[in-house]
């Protein structure tokens, strides 16, 4: 895969994008455009939309609510994201505002907020974590924006996972897995769409990690012997099984 | 290696720690136990000095400037770090704390600040650092606090590497190695005494890069296809190095 350029502001769009294209950008973004990276006409930005590659584009007008910039050329293919959903008990807050954007830029496919037991936040604000995705892959390159799904009870998740789709494994990692090297286990996987699914800081209930470890799709593994905070966890989870059964083969 | 208990405040001491020997704090602990921890006497702790293990203890005296506690029974043996270095490009304020708290909690036995070309800061408080690595010790378990070592410039740590320490070689987290898992890279390593180094977010200058991988200690890696904030590097590179060649096994 090649290296991209991330000394040009990028950013998301929904429109379409083609050579010579024109893309209108709202209020918000022109906001964006004009006051946060201080961009003015002529200047480059790189576009993606998750389905047309990435583009250079030049600010072709800029006023103080809207903005128009043109498609130069596509600077990357279309690929699609690694196929990995995390799913993880959110945190409070500026912690979960870290752990989703570390959690784009290691690569998951598909973002699934899940309730267990323990979880300490008990509502979502979705709004703000989809706004959250988009900033991180804008900023960290990756070539789509990570869907996020709605967030669901873990019980349900779990009971419906090998129905919705069959075939993909979960990775689990549990603090109560005996200590040991997940990378032995993650290299003996099939090849194949898979979760990474990272527990509550209070761990899982003892019901819960009954029912996920009788679950024929869950793989247990253990990251290692001191307890991790749930956002280092997240990026030291995703660093194993992207280095092990992910994109960094 | 056994868990620990990690609801019970935890503190490191300079003290000698002994079956019912007694602890003096001084007036700034003891406003972290009485008005950080809202402890009162007859509460318990856990201590570690590094060299004794760790201990229960409980709180005889808490007076405004001062308090005592009394080691009850050893809860840990005391055991060594891991023998991995941490070299690190320092990052501005915030995130530098934490990326010093994530180096502690992911088993870094020392922390190695140091000057490249492209750094961003310029000047290290290092008293700062030192503190941040103690409180991380306590909250996440480790059994000592890892040494924070003078920052150097890049290229006299390079120079003097294999004279210091002959034998411990260098893994380079490099964005310009080609992409590729580092795991066969480091399951293939003879054990033995490590240090890891993250570039700056900048990237390492040519002349760096050069020396570096001219070096004979040096094993270069790659952190998959996607640009890291040096932040995110830092735990990613210490899980994987953990997992394959750390105390994960």
């Amino acid at each position: 895969m090649a290296r991209y350029d991330f000394t040009t502001p990028r950013l998301h769009v929904d429109a379409p994008l083609a050579e010579g294209g024109s893309v209108a950008l709202d209020a918000g973004r022109t906001n964006y455009l004009r006051n946060v990276l201080r961009l003015a006409e002529g200047a480059e930005v790189l576009l993606f939309n998750g389905s047309d590659g990435e583009w250079r584009a030049r600010i072709a007008k800029v006023a103080k609510k809207a903005s128009e910039l043109t498609c130069v050329e596509r600077t990357r293919e279309q690929e699609k994201l690694p196929d990995l959903v995390y799913l993880f008990a959110p945190l409070k807050h500026a912690r979960l505002d870290y752990m989703v954007q570390k959690a784009v830029e290691m690569g998951a496919g598909r973002l699934a907020p899940v309730f267990t037991q323990h979880t300490q936040a008990t509502r979502i604000n979705l709004e703000r974590m989809r706004a959250n995705v988009v900033e991180a892959a804008e900023q960290c390159g990756v070539i789509a924006v990570p869907e996020v799904c709605e967030p669901a009870k873990l019980e349900r998740v779990i009971d419906g996972w090998s129905a919705d789709e069959p075939g993909r494994r979960l990775i689990v990692c549990d603090e109560s897995a005996p200590v040991g090297s997940p990378i032995e286990t993650l290299l003996a996987l099939t090849p194949g769409p898979l979760g990474l699914l990272i527990g509550p800081e209070g761990g899982f209930s003892r019901e819960e990690r009954e029912m996920l470890l009788g679950h024929e799709a869950v793989v247990p593994v253990s990251l290692g012997p001191r307890i991790l905070r749930a956002d280092t966890a997240a990026v030291a989870a995703l660093a194993v099984v992207q280095a092990a059964c992910g994109d960094w083969r």
